[in-house]
C-alpha cells in the first residue's frame, strides 16, 4: 500500500560499541552495543564507560517490572455516575481480564488505575505484552475494554480511546509512579583506581557533581521525576539502532542517576530508567540491520515470552550507564568536555 | 580517526510528505516535508492534515523567539558570596558580550540568568547561534564566560560546565518559560465543511478533545508545560530526516495544542513548541540524504544568518500540526485510530 | 510541660457562612460554615456560592477515597539488594498488617507502594486511620514497620522514618495518582436563570475561562497536578476554624475545576480535591471554638469510625466549590474583581 | 459593613521562640519569633535550631529579589495578533511603567513577562510594592495596564483580570524561576561539635539525610522545584503571628535545604526561599496581636519603603531554617522523631 510504503532511506550513521559486561538475572555476558546516531562523539563515550565497568567486574542488571499502559476516557452523566462507574471498574476485573485476553495471544491485563475529575473518568489500564513494546497490542485491548464497558453502563459515553493517562511520548510523573514499559535497573561498582585510571577523576568528585548537577540543577530547571545527565541521548542511539520508536525517549529520559561513595572508598554507580519502552518484535523489528543487531545481543533467542525484550531492555539500561558515567566523568574536569567534543568532531569530519 | 567513524549505517524508512501551504513572515510557499520513522502511519497522518490545511488556505507560521543556552554551575564560598557573584555578573554584562562573541563568528550572548541555592550558583546563558541549532557554540561560549568569571572572582571554584538548568534533552519548565532553541507557533483556521469533509468530524468535537485529553489528561499525568496528543512523532521524523539531533526531541515534546470553534463556526486550531532545537548547518548536516533534504525545503539558500534555520523551523511547527490535527480528528470517532493502525500496518507488511 | 503550652493567641476573624445545602451519600442537609482568615472578601464570596447552588438544588458530593501515608526510607547494601527487599515486602503484606494494627485501635495497613532508585527503597505506606487525619499515627504505624523490615532484612539499614514520597505539606503528583487522606468531588448543577441572576454572568463565560485560567494557566506557570483559581484560599479559612493543621493547604490546593455547559445549558461545575487531609478528632480538635464548630458542622455525632472526619471533608469540598465558583464568576466581568475587592475592604476599615 | 465583619475570633495557640540570631545586610540582632500553630511540637523544633544557631554565632540572611506579581490573559483575534501584542508591549514598556505608577503612591512596574499560546496572550506583570505583600497593588495595577493596553489594541479582548500565571497560592515553577514576593537565602555555619551537642547527630548524617530525603524522595514525589522537610510548618506558624494571607504557604513551600561539610568539618546548612510573600502593612496587619508582634520584631520601624517587610521576610527565612535543621537532625536518628512527638503532645495534654 503506497501510503505506508518509504520512498527512501534516512541512514544514520552507526557504530557497534563495547563490549559491555553485563551481571546479574539476565546472565553474565558480553556484548556489542549498537547505536546510530548523529552524535558521533557518544560513541567514545560509551565505549570509555564500557571499559572501566568490564574492568571492574561489569554491570549489575535488574528488570525490576514490565507492563504496557494505555488510557480511555470515559464520559459519565455527572460525578455521582463516574464515582459508580469506578466501583464497577473495579468490582468486573475478572470480566475484564477475560475480555483482554481475547484480543490477542500475548495481552493479559495487569493492572487498572482509574481517577475521576467531576463526571469525566480516566482508565488506565496496564498490559503484559510479550516481547513486544506494545503499543498497539495495549490500544487494542483497552479499546475492547472500552467498548465492553459502554456496553453495560449506558448512561455513560465515548471520551476518547487515549486520555493521555497512558502517557505516550509525553512527560510525566504517572510513568514513573505506576510504571510504564519496563522497570530497569543497572549498577556498578568500581574501585577508586579505576575511576582515577580509567576516568581520569574520583569517585568523591562524580559523587558531588551527580548531586548538584543531576539532582539539583534538574529540580532548579523545573523538572518532574528526573535526574540525570544526558539518558536521551544513549537512549536515542540505542532505539534506533533496535527497531525501536524513537519517539519514546521522551519518557525514557525520565530516570535517576545515583552515585556514592562505598564504604571502600570505591564509586557506586546507578541507573534508574522507571520506564523503558523496549520490544524484540514488532513494528521496525524486521529491517535487516535492525534484525541482525538484535540477533547479535542475543533478543532473537528462543525464550519465554518477555524474556528476549526484557534481555533488550537490561542491555539498554547497562548502555546508559555507560554513556552516563562518562559524561559526567568528563564534567568533573575543567576543559575536559569541550576539548573532548572539538577533538572527536575535528577528526570527524 | 576511528573513534568516530561510523561502522555501518541504520537505515530510516522515509518519505516525503505533503505539499503543506506555509503562510506568515517567513513567506506564502507550499512544500513536501521528509520524514524517517519505523511508524509508517505517521506518514498518511500527516498527509490528511496537510490536504485540509492546504485547502484551507495554508498554515500561518510566526518564530516568536530564537536562542541557544547553556548554564553553569559556580561554587561560592558561602551564600553571600553567592549573591555577591549574581550582582557581579549582572553588572559585567558587557564584558560577558564581548568574551562570548570572542569565541564565534555566530555566537551572541542575547541572556543571563543567573539563580542562587545556598552557595550554589547557576548561570543560565543564552546564546543567538547563526543557522546552528547551536550546542557546541553555546558550550564554547559558556567555558568562555565561565573561565573569565572565575578569574575575576577567585573565591569562587568550578561547578560543572553544565549545571542542567540548560536544559538539554531532559524534561524542564525552564526551557519554555524563558526559552531554548525556537520557539514557534503554527495555526490554521478550517471552515467547518472542510472539517466534516476530510477528517470526518466537527470543530467541536476536536475542540472537547483537546480540552479534555491534552490539557486535562496531561495535567492528571502529572506532566509539566505539555498539552498535546502526539508532536513527538512528527519531531522524531522531521529530526532524523533533517539531520537534527532527536534527542531533543524531548523538550521539543513539551508544547501546546489550542482548539477553538471560531466565530464562523469553524476551527481555529495552533501548536505552540516553545522549546524547538533546529539547524541547517552542523553535525548530521553534511549527510547526503539531509543536504539534499534541507536544500528541497529551502534551508540551503543564500540568507541572514539564522533565517535558514528559522524557516527550517517553522516548516517542522506546521509539520507538526498537520500529524497532531489529523490524530485528534481520528480520536474523535470511537474505533476510527485503531482500524487505520491496524488497516495501515497490515498493508505495510 | 512549657515547651508545648501556648504563651498566648492569635486571633484570627472569623465568620458562619451560608446555609450550605449539601446532598449525596453523606445525606441531604443544611449547614453554616465556619471560616476563619484574614482575607474577609472570602466570606462573601462563599456565601455568593451557597446561595445559588442552594437554589439550584444544593451540592452532590461523593468522598471517593480516604487513607493517611507515610514514606520510609531503607538502604540496601546494592540494587540486587533493593529489589529483594521490595520482593520480600510484597510476600509478607499480611506480616505488615499485623505489625500496623498493633500500634493503634484505628490504623489499618491499607496500601504499599515501593520504589527502589539503585540500592536506595522508597516505602509509602497508606493506612486507615478512623476520624483522625492521621499523621502521628500513621508515622507510629510506618515506624513500627521499619523496625519489623530492618530486624528480617539485616543487610538493610535505616534511611530516613519520613523519606519525603509521603507527601507530606509539600507539592507532589503522588499524592493525587496514589491518593492522601480524603478524595471527595463536589458538584452542582445551576439553570442558566440562576447562574446570570445570582452569579452575573453565564455559563458559556465560565467554561471558557475555567479552560483558559486554570488549566492551560496553570500548565504554563509550570503547575502539577493543579487546576483551579483559589482552592487554598477556602481551604485555609475552614481548616483554621475546624482545628486542622493547615500546613495541609499545600497539597489540598493541588485539585481540579471542571465546567461545562450541560444539554440543558446551564452549567455543571464541580471541585475535585484529590488529597484533603481532614480529622474531627486529634491536634487542635480540643480547643473550645473548635470543637464547638465541629458539633454544629454534626462532626462530633455518634458515627462509625471515618464517618465524621468524612462528613467533614465533604463540607469542606462544598465549600471550596462555593468560593471557586463565585470569583471565577467574577473574573469573568471585566473590572468586577478589583471593584469587590475595593468595596469590601473599605467597609471593612 | 455586615458582609467583611468577623462575627468571632479563632484562636490560634502562639508562642514566641528564640531568640533568633541574625546577621548581614539587614543588620545584626537578636529576636524572639512569634509563632501560631495547632502543631506545638513545632515550638520547641524552632528553639533548638535557633539555639545552636545562635551558639554558632548566627544565621546570615539575604534579600535576593523582591516583587509582586499579577498575570492578565488577552485574547488576540489569531496568532500573529498575538505575537503583534507581545511586540507592542515589549516596545511601549514606558507607557507601561508611566501607567501603573498612576494607580499607587508604591506600585511600580519592574517586569513584564509574556507568552502567546495560540492567540491567546498571557501578560505577567511584575511590580515593586512597598511594605505590603501587594496583592491587591498588583491586580489594581494590572488592572490599569490591561485597560490601557486593550484601548490601544481594539482587536484584542479581555480575557481574565488573573490568568494564573501570576501564580498566586498555586503550585508553580515560574515563580521560583521568574521570582514572586521576596527571595531570601538564609545560612548557617555550625561547628561539628555544636552539631553533636545540640542535635545529638553528625554533619554527614545530616548532609546524607538531606539530599536522600528532601531532593531524592521530593523528586521520586513528582515535586516541582521544591527539597525542603517541612517549609510549610515554619511559615503558617509565621504568616498567622504577623497577620500574613497563610494561603501563600502554597507557593512558599517550594523551597530549597542546602546541607554540605564545610573544609573544617562543620555543617553548612542553608535554606533558599524563592517566592516568599510577605508584607508588614496590609490586610491582617491592623489586629492589635499583629500590630505588637511586628513591633516587637522592629518591622514598624522608621525604615525605606520596603525595608520593614524585606526585614521581616529575613526573619521568616531564619525561622524556616531552625525549623528546617531541627527536624533534619531528629531523623537522623532513628525513634526520635516520634518519640519527640509523643512526649511532648503527651505533655500537652
Amino acid at each position: 500500500m503506497k501510503q505506508v510504503e518509504p520512498t527512501s532511506m534516512a541512514s544514520i550513521p552507526m557504530q557497534h560499541v563495547g563490549p559491555l559486561k553485563l551481571t546479574g538475572p539476565l546472565g553474565d555476558f558480553e556484548v556489542l552495543v549498537p547505536l546510530a546516531t548523529y552524535e558521533s562523539p557518544l560513541w567514545p563515550s560509551v565505549r570509555r564507560g564500557a571499559r572501566v565497568t568490564a574492568r571492574a567486574g561489569g554491570i549489575h542488571v535488574t528488570v525490576q517490572g514490565d507492563g504496557m499502559t494505555r488510557s480511555v476516557l470515559i464520559v459519565a452523566p455527572d460525578a455521582a455516575g463516574a464515582f459508580a462507574l469506578l466501583q464497577f471498574v473495579e468490582q468486573q476485573r475478572p470480566e475484564l481480564e477475560r475480555a483482554a485476553a481475547d484480543t490477542s495471544r500475548f495481552a493479559r491485563l495487569q493492572d487498572v488505575h482509574g481517577e475521576a475529575v467531576g463526571h469525566l473518568v480516566w482508565l488506565r489500564f496496564e498490559f503484559a505484552t510479550g516481547d513486544a513494546s506494545g503499543h498497539n497490542m495495549a490500544t487494542r485491548a483497552s479499546e475492547a475494554l472500552l467498548n465492553w464497558i459502554l456496553e453495560q453502563r449506558s448512561e455513560c459515553s465515548y471520551g476518547s480511546i487515549s486520555g493521555n493517562y497512558c502517557c505516550d511520548k509525553k512527560v510525566s510523573a504517572v510513568n514513573g509512579i505506576l510504571g510504564r514499559g519496563k522497570r530497569v535497573v543497572a549498577e556498578a561498582r568500581i574501585p577508586r583506581e579505576l575511576v582515577e585510571r580509567y576516568l581520569h577523576t574520583t569517585p568523591e568528585k562524580i559523587v558531588e557533581l551527580n548531586y548538584r548537577k543531576n539532582w539539583m540543577g534538574s529540580v532548579l530547571a523545573g523538572g518532574v521525576r528526573s535526574a540525570n545527565a544526558h539518558f536521551a541521548n544513549m537512549l536515542l542511539g540505542f532505539y534506533l539502532a533496535t527497531g525501536q520508536d524513537a519517539a519514546n525517549v521522551v519518557e525514557g529520559s525520565q530516570g535517576f542517576t545515583l552515585a556514592e561513595v562505598d564504604q571502600g572508598g570505591g564509586l557506586l554507580f546507578s541507573v534508574t530508567l522507571p520506564n523503558l519502552i523496549m520490544g524484540s518484535v514488532g513494528s521496525g523489528k524486521g529491517l535487516p540491520f535492525v534484525e541482525e543487531n538484535l540477533r547479535a545481543l542475543g533478543c532473537k533467542d528462543e525464550r519465554a515470552a518477555g524474556e528476549n525484550a526484557r534481555r533488550l531492555a537490561g542491555i539498554c539500561a547497562a548502555t546508559v550507564l555507560c554513556g552516563e558515567l562518562s559524561l559526567l566523568a568528563a564534567q568533573t574536569n575543567p576543559g575536559e568536555l569541550m576539548a573532548a567534543h572539538l577533538r572527536l568532531e575535528r577528526a570527524a569530519d
